[in-house]
């Protein structure tokens, strides 16, 4: 069988490129090995929204009366959230499946492999079938990158460490957790097992949480957790894993934690082997599958989107990564560009950023104003969070006269944070965004203040 | 006295003019006769948000069992829900007392009436003294508009009839509560004391609720309330209020229903007596003060801003109104323009709009095509809703290429329809729309799969 486009790979990119290509009227084959959907769909973004939305339902009880709103016996019941997130999962990939369908698409769930090139194509080889796709999407993922830390792999064996993918099936909340990496992942798993009654403490071993977000902002929701009750020990790196304890070293000394679990939440690391990319002589490097502007490989008609370029590890990113792609296939002009690619945690409060921080603006050599102010000048932000320090910094790109970074700490960012995409995509000066119209009261007045204040 | 600016109230309109005039080096006096602020941070938007986010707790934990969460013995202390607004509202008109101080601007907290004009300008007393402004901005506001009902006036006296200042205030939640006019306000206040307890029955005079909403979203919004409890009559006008009793008729019968009050929502009007107009010839219609796209009125120098000049009634169309007015002082380019003023109603759901509705613009003559989709389509929709039945209607203009409307109903619109304003604010076409990575999960995207759907 000949395809016009075949996948590998059934997460984001994938599904949205068979989606889109199907609709344009290509051929296209999906191969999914384990669940479509991806990691996003089954093991990270919507499994994990669903359970802290549940930890926000009981924050809010928790903290209700400082509203006039008073509760007893609040409780969470770990087993009938983690019911609602499986239904939910399941509810959703079902829509993604019957989508990619409508679109005219096969579906082939069986793992993929590439197996050289004839006249017509590329050979992907799956259940010892071979299929011909005159063009290759490899939209083939990634997985935990599992530090070598001593005992972690016999941690592993036993239950007794676990990744994010197993973290989401735990059935019994833990006394005590351990969360290894304070990045995105391991503060919205904190914040969940935290509300959820765990213990939390969280090791990292950089100076501060967040990743890559503002290092204002990273303080900010550090000291917000510190006083919900999260322990965090940073500067530290994890040295061994045995039963019931975890070995870190700071400041040259070794100390230890007890923990009933262990969360390994270190990042990820694009899935480039045993998928047969040697055979085509698709050229990797450190990061993974190298691509150009078009998301095209170093090989003609070979394309690579989502985590298995490594770029951006985002599902947004591979969607965006696997239309650029369909439509370079389909000789629509587009490019990938990252310069607008939002970021959010969904911790509570939520954490949202666009573009640029003062110091990544700087380390290029941008020549950029920065100001921040408290989100209590949004009248919204003030009714709606009580004693609340949520903060907006923005950062102007001073020789376009543009906005190129917004950072958010407080709640609605996440969803406040496309419009500030949008004004950073479609290069607005600060004069045209003091132009727009925004309703009031809501906290993405924020955004214009922030810019009148300059 | 002689000032460069004379502003005449003290609301979004005239203290944010004074702001941005002041901070521009012109010499200004903010004239205001009862509180800073406006109707806007005293009486309306911000202190009903207030009211209306401790409803959303008390509501957020009354429905937790749906995401596994449960509490026992929900109260809502309305006393404790009016102290808090109290704190806040204080707070913040404080906060704008001090920014316009700092701006530089004179306040003079009295009632401030236009006198005539003079070689130096127009002359506006206070408390027996002469001012002269260079340039007037009237921004008087509006006031309640009451319909002539019978018995309604009598009603007003005695306190058993409500305009929604007084309803704010109200330390005790009735019993029953008829509310006539089932706009924005009406609706909010309506939601608001459901969840206070009080047993509300809105009376609308249309057929449908939420004033210019789209017609699709004002029957799921009354559904969402009627399956929450509220009864809505519609199509029916008030024709006598008297103690205790409400009547009305509908299909030519009359009926009664029993109310321990009346709240009176009808909409507002105006405030154009009493400030000396005509001593200068201020040319008004049947809205307001009629101005131009530079929010100059007939006279020259003389501007007007806000609800004085009826066109629509919102703080963001008055603080826009407000920037346009300063900047054709300053001789900044600048104009007005009302395509993009998103408007919210603050229920739960929430609803917001911007734009043309499908029946708008065809009365326009505008050839457009429009997709409603349901709000499920986000992941985190359906994580956060459980039987959510939110959608988005877009409305795009085939002409141009672009999305000229945006109607959602669904928690996060408040927040999300800054996206949709500047889309259309900045005439993006859907093609440039399409290429805007949106983050993942989040509800806004509901616009891009909308888009993608068209």
């Amino acid at each position: 069988m000949i395809y016009d486009l075949i996948a590998i790979g059934g997460g984001p990119a994938g599904y949205l490129a068979c989606e889109r290509a199907g609709h344009c009227g290509l051929k296209t084959l999906l191969i999914e090995k384990e669940h479509i959907g991806g990691v996003c769909l089954n093991k990270g973004c919507i499994p994990l929204k669903t359970l802290l939305y549940s930890a926000k339902v009981k924050d809010s009880a928790e903290y209700g009366e400082a509203y006039g709103v008073t509760v007893k016996d609040i409780s969470l019941d770990h087993g009938a959230v983690l019911r609602r997130k499986d239904a939910i999962v399941k509810k959703l990939t079902a829509g993604v499946r019957s989508a990619v369908k409508k679109a005219g698409c096969d579906i082939l769930d069986a793992k993929g492999i590439i197996r050289g090139r004839n006249e017509a194509g590329y050979e992907v080889e799956t259940d010892g079938q071979i299929y011909t796709g005159k063009r290759l999407l490899i939209a083939a993922g990634s997985r935990s990158w599992i530090p070598p830390i001593e005992g972690v792999a016999e941690g592993l064996d036993s239950g007794y460490v676990l990744t994010s993918s197993e973290m989401l099936n735990l059935t019994k909340v833990p006394g005590k957790l351990a969360i290894i990496g304070g990045g995105i992942v391991g503060m919205e798993m904190g914040s969940y097992f935290h509300s959820a009654g765990s213990d939390v403490t969280i090791v990292e071993m950089m100076p501060r949480i967040g990743g890559n977000i503002d290092e204002e902002i990273a303080a900010l929701l550090q000291s917000e957790y510190e006083k919900k009750g999260i322990r965090f020990i940073t500067e530290a790196s994890v040295t061994g894993i045995r039963d019931g304890i975890v070995e870190y070293k700071q400041n040259d000394t070794i100390r230890d934690i007890r923990a009933d679990k262990v969360l390994i939440s270190t990042g990820r690391k694009a899935w480039v082997e045993g998928i047969g990319l040697e055979t085509i002589g698709v050229a990797t490097d450190c990061r993974g599958i190298m691509i150009d502007q078009h998301c095209l490989t170093n090989v003609p008609n070979v394309y690579a989107a989502g985590d298995v370029t490594g770029i951006c590890m985002l599902a947004h990113t591979a969607y965006r990564q696997a239309e650029v792609a369909v439509n370079h296939m389909l000789a629509e002009p587009d490019v990938m560009r990252y310069d607008a690619i939002p970021s959010v945690i969904y911790t509570n409060p939520e954490v949202a950023m666009v573009g640029e921080t003062p110091q990544s603006a700087r380390e290029k050599g941008m020549d950029v104003t920065e100001k921040t102010i408290s989100m209590n000048f949004s009248g919204r932000y003030m009714a709606e969070n009580q004693g609340g320090h949520g903060i907006i910094k923005i950062v102007v790109d001073n020789r376009m006269g543009t906005l190129c970074g917004v950072h958010l700490i407080g709640n609605y960012a996440s969803e406040i944070i496309l419009s500030a995409g949008i004004m950073i995509e479609k290069m607005l000066t600060i004069d045209e965004i003091q132009r727009i119209v925004f309703p009031h009261p809501t906290v993405s007045e924020v955004i214009r203040e922030a810019i009148f204040q300059l």
